[in-house]
């Protein structure tokens, strides 16, 4: 089975001709560790899901220092969701850590194929309200959780990340300095 | 025309069948300032419009310190949604600032409705988007920016809050302390 598939699969069930029709929306597309999918100031006409690699989605405050918006590997889809979803300048970078085997659809062929697809509908419905929810509780974390426990929850969350992102990306998501960081991972 | 036709209507087109279809998913309710639509523990199992009042949802960190999750206003949705979503124990409250007058679904209702009506999947699937996008523009700005220029983002976006919600709430929305919320006021 395709694992775009499989994937879309774990929220609704599809035909084969179903998916075949999915899949002629999507377009494939390899990019090397470094090379940017997005860069502040384009408009974001692409969401794309990752085949294989790691991304990160980033900007930088008025005094240069880096924050990490997203992370992406495996399964995950990534692009600047604001931009993408008003088609509107992006205030963001999305880059690839990794070299990276995605998969995308651009802004056009989304709003066809969830027009014309109920199902797909609720798919991208869903994941948009796992979405929101994993926002959420970075909200509260940020608000009630210290640096340490912040970590520790990432950590659990997400545990081959701190295997595949260096360390100053970490603290840069955390919303932690380098120092900080090297404390809590001691 | 029903105020919740003129806001769905706002996304997708609705036939006067259509809407009588939708209303009859909707029960309405009236509750006076302080009452609560949610406890922390309860699974969340309706989502509210509100028509008329101001409500808040928040939790208590370790300490006891009181965090603002979300404000409600005229024409926004409230419930607590990852409780919603997966039917799961919530860990926030949600109770009325003022006295209100709100519009629920339950959840059996709204999967049910989404279902069976494209339309319908496809609104809440815009609203969760820019649900979304509020969410990572907090977080943005819990990452960057200081107290002071979150107070003016804050009052900027909804200065109708400022009127209507006591200042240690705007100050537990933003997480700065009572103290340094006078101080951005003064």
């Amino acid at each position: 089975m395709h694992i775009l598939r499989k994937h879309i699969e774990e929220i609704i069930s599809l035909t084969d001709d179903e998916f075949d029709f999915i899949l002629s929306h999507f377009e494939q597309v390899k990019k090397r560790k470094h090379q940017y999918i997005l860069q502040e100031g384009e408009v974001a006409n692409k969401e794309y899901w990752i085949i294989r690699g790691c991304l990160k989605s980033y900007f930088f405050d008025e005094k240069g220092k880096e924050h990490i918006v997203q992370f992406g590997m495996e399964n995950w889809w990534i692009t600047d969701y604001e931009s993408f979803v008003k088609q509107t300048s992006s205030k963001i970078y999305i880059d690839c850590i990794e070299d990276s085997q995605l998969l995308y659809i651009t802004y056009e062929n989304r709003e066809k194929l969830t027009a014309e697809m109920h199902k797909m509908e609720r798919f991208w419905a869903k994941k948009s309200k796992y979405g929101r929810i994993a926002l959420q509780n970075r909200i509260l974390s940020l608000l009630k959780n210290s640096s340490k426990e912040r970590y520790e929850l990432l950590l659990e969350q997400h545990p081959t990340l701190f295997q595949r992102v260096p360390k100053k990306l970490i603290a840069a998501y955390l919303g932690v300095s380098r120092e900080t960081l090297s404390r809590l991972n001691s």
